[in-house]
């Protein structure tokens, strides 16, 4: 491609309203622009891009045994009637009229149509397993938009389902995927976790997150230095290790009449945060025990999605408001602790190793001082409630845990009956008997992943892309006044057209530009490999090289250059 | 891919709701399933043809120097608004709201958006001509969906958008396109014709169709036995050759109270057809003159595209009711004809050359026999009126015209400054003035394509495909009772591996099916090359070969089998 003859439209200034570098990038590099919030115009860097990783999915999910369907982007509203999410899916899920007035939805996933269309296809236990996939826009009708195609309401997305007969060959599929992504994500040379998550509401017995490690992304990734444990915050197990130091000190009422916070408590009495007990009332499972208390300690904090699986939380969990806690226990939330508490407690892991700690004293400016279990105060249920911080052992007690940020570009999922069953979708089983199908799904979201690739890899310069497999071009021709130079012209001419006819992706920047906003836009975009042609070089029989991804600059031998990019480039 | 793991699905009988020849085979195939009226999920067989389809398309386009984009399917109101089309468009353009209430639609085309795009992104004539294309979901909300995929609701479909600065640019770039649309039919081995369409009342001044010739066609393709005219019924010009004959007989008012049609009147008079003259009156295109007389042969049918062409005709053609001709003329319908007519006529050519011919008196119950012009009334205007028939002469005087049906797979358009006027879309010109973009649109159904080719190419058996490059395999190994041969067995395992392994699309039937069932799957499925393995023909070292198209048979040595394969096989 020539620059002269392409839509380039890289921009020099960083547009003020793009909050992260993939979406800043993109728009400088001229991949994608904005249509209407949350819908973005892919210009043909970006499709380039986007066309180049939906087809390594498409090769990694062949390989895998998935074959490809298409399903349609507008939805029947009575399938996802049949299955529930009619009702409980939310705004998100756009919902219309036809001009026959009936009901429809913009499909932002199709488990209610692929469910639909295998319960009409497969009649017989012998045409399982089967797994289908398909790369296809989706959307979303996200409240805030944002971060440019990371959190769109119009995406592409790779969907998955597969079909079984029984949990053991939805285990074999699921691993076969687990695999599949990690060759893709591999594939792409991208620094990845792949993550047990929680199933939620979902139910549905297994799950994990693939999460590219970048500092803007919105999840918490949690794995261990030394194994390949790996889970996101809201799963990861944080165990408590070592023994309960005995008491020391006698317990003491104190006054703490301006401490309502764990940090003026620990400020104004000099006190070490992790001697100090934190209380949070929550409302119970059940209206015989209406309030709960988790306590954890001061310096941890209480993870929802942990606490409401515990049977006498409430889930989903809801914090219960002051009035009641102050009408039940006598004392302002800033003053409550596990001595003489009238409500059941249930402390943290860590909490239970605890010994000469702090807590409220349940009455309104006081607090209890070295506090001691079973010396002072029985030991309640013990439980895992808080989130895994930085340093925490690893829950396979190998290494310790590190957390860092991460995007969700992959989610695998083993959905189980949850929609064969609300759709009646069953085959004949071995035994002659309707048998419910179990299901898993398998997601990917391939501009998301363009995105991540970016956030997780760049400089000041622009993009570097983790591979050349995906890179817009792989090879740069930067040409010097090549208007002036015949023999500057010739070269790069000739060698444009050699690497075309070799099947390079090449890009031939012959605009009648400064040689500096030349090597600016090809950084930018991130094109690996730059070849500088210029008139005293090519006299020395020389040609420039560039590496964008270390940097470096070396001379090749004219006659030497094809056979250098062969050997070097990756695509 | 063994069919063994593969989502299969042919059917046997021909469902009954699908009534033409594509729909049925593309059901029968395994390769769509209807999931609410004119929406499709596509099935693996299917998806295959389309994405291979998308690929040929995808590298002409590029290489007649088209540039891929992706914009998106929703589309904000506020541009339809601007261009017009908000209020022009009809029922077929889905319109909807977000969760923010604001306007939406479901794009049928994306003219609005690219010119809206080209608008913000292009500043200068430097930047011109550009051409972009996308291969993207659209959606129409037809009003009766038929057909299968021919006329679904929602299709894909490749298209693309060109810029210019000046008519001679656009006139360049759409030339380029006509070849690249040819290459596409070509290479997909389609028999189609480019055909001169109507522009219509978007204006512009080129338009052609891409016609597929096949019998279930909804288009009259109109082209000549010996020249390369070809246009569509609406535009095919219809000349009238040779000399008016001198009158022979008196004009004569005779009673014909039982004759109210052409077809009537030729009857009980028995009089020739083609000396008859029929009169259909149309409203006039100004208030001075409200009605029209339009007059053709008996045997002619009138071309209301080109009616309306015409200064003195409303346009859009519009007939005037019974009521107000009976009170102009004093004649009811059945009884009109060009003498003593109180309003204009306008004839065709045809007529012109008419004598001794018969039309209604303009009083019931009566006709005029033996006309005849200048004699009895005056020669009124003269225009073309009528659609062309089978051996009329060639409007470029090289033989006769035939006419075939035709589904309309592409359509070339010289948009001119439509859009760009009404979006204010300029770039700043060479003078430094502002100047109004001038724009083309191409458009590929794609999903119709696939239809299309099975429309024009198929037998008894089921489908034949065009072309081996967009067969969804082009080879099937069929081994007869593998599971009772373990030569059988091992020879098709290896061939199997091997074309795999040298990139062929393969389909290896290891079904434990009867051989006639295998063959008749392939063959309902269109596999252009089918390898047939027995074991008393291996013991000899041979292979049955069949070719689908051909419907040949012959034996192959064992050992020239791959030879013999990659020889024959085109993709």
């Amino acid at each position: 491609m020539r620059t002269s003859q392409y839509l380039f439209s890289t921009l020099k200034e960083t547009p003020n309203d793009a909050q992260v570098v993939s979406h800043q990038l993109m728009l400088r590099s001229g991949m994608i622009r904005p249509m209407a919030s949350g819908l973005y115009n892919w210009l043909p860097t970006g499709v380039k891009v986007l066309k180049k990783v939906e087809n390594i999915i498409r090769e990694e999910m062949n390989k895998g045994g998935a074959i490809e369907v298409l399903m349609p982007v507008v939805q029947p509203a009575e399938l996802w009637q049949e299955s529930g999410r009619w009702q409980d899916y939310g705004a998100e899920l756009l919902r219309f009229t036809d001009r026959g007035k009936r009901d429809f939805v913009l499909g932002p996933t199709h488990e209610e149509v692929i469910t639909d269309l295998i319960r009409r296809e497969i009649s017989s236990y012998k045409q399982l397993p089967l797994n289908l996939y398909q790369i296809q826009t989706k959307f979303r009708d996200e409240v805030r938009p944002r971060f440019g195609v990371m959190r769109s309401r119009e995406f592409v997305m790779k969907d998955a389902y597969s079909f079984h007969t029984t949990k053991e060959s939805l285990q074999q599929t699921y691993d076969v995927m687990y695999q599949v992504y990690s060759n893709i994500f591999n594939r792409l040379n991208l620094d990845f976790r792949a993550v047990q998550a929680d199933t939620g509401s979902i139910g549905g017995s297994a799950s994990h997150e693939f999460q590219v490690l970048a500092q803007s992304g919105e999840d918490d990734v949690v794995f261990s230095t030394e194994s390949d444990f790996a889970a996101n915050i809201e799963l990861a197990e944080a165990v408590a290790v070592g023994e309960r130091s005995q008491p020391t000190k006698a317990m003491e009422l104190v006054d703490t009449p301006n401490a309502k916070t764990i940090a003026e408590l620990v400020e104004q009495f000099n006190l070490p945060i992790e001697k100090t007990a934190k209380t949070l009332i929550v409302k119970g499972a059940t209206e015989e025990q209406p309030l709960i208390a988790l306590i954890l300690r001061g310096d941890h904090e209480l993870n929802e999605v942990k606490a409401q699986k515990h049977p006498l939380v409430a889930d989903p969990l809801e914090f219960a408001d002051e009035a009641t806690i102050k009408a039940k226990i006598g004392a302002g939330v800033g003053s409550l602790g596990v001595v003489n508490l009238p409500i059941p407690a249930v402390i943290d892991r860590s909490v239970a190793l605890m010994s000469d700690f702090t807590v409220g004293a349940n009455i309104d400016g006081k607090h209890y001082f070295n506090v001691n279990w079973e010396r002072d105060v029985a030991l309640p249920e013990i439980f895992d409630l808080r989130n895994v911080v930085d340093g925490d052992p690893s829950p396979d007690g190998k290494g310790t845990l590190q957390i860092k940020r991460g995007i969700e570009v992959g989610h695998i999922f083993q959905l189980g009956t949850k929609y064969s069953e609300a759709m009646k979708a069953t085959v004949q089983g071995e035994d002659g008997k309707p048998l419910v199908i179990t299901m898993g799904c398998y997601g990917v979201g391939v501009t998301r992943v363009v995105a991540a690739a970016i956030e997780q890899n760049h400089d000041e310069r622009g993009i570097i892309w983790s591979s050349d497999e995906i890179a817009p071009f792989t090879v740069a021709i930067v040409p010097m006044n090549m208007y002036k130079s015949e023999s500057v012209q010739q070269f790069a001419e000739e060698l444009y057209h050699t690497l075309q006819s070799q099947g390079v992706d090449v890009i031939f920047d012959d605009r009648k530009e400064r040689p500096g906003v030349m090597f600016a836009d090809m950084e930018l975009i991130g094109v690996p490999h730059m070849v500088v042609i210029g008139e005293k070089n090519l006299a020395n029989g020389e040609i420039e090289y560039k590496n964008r991804r270390t940097g470096e600059r070396q001379m090749i031998a004219k006659d030497e250059l094809l056979a250098f990019l062969k050997e070097n480039v990756k695509a």
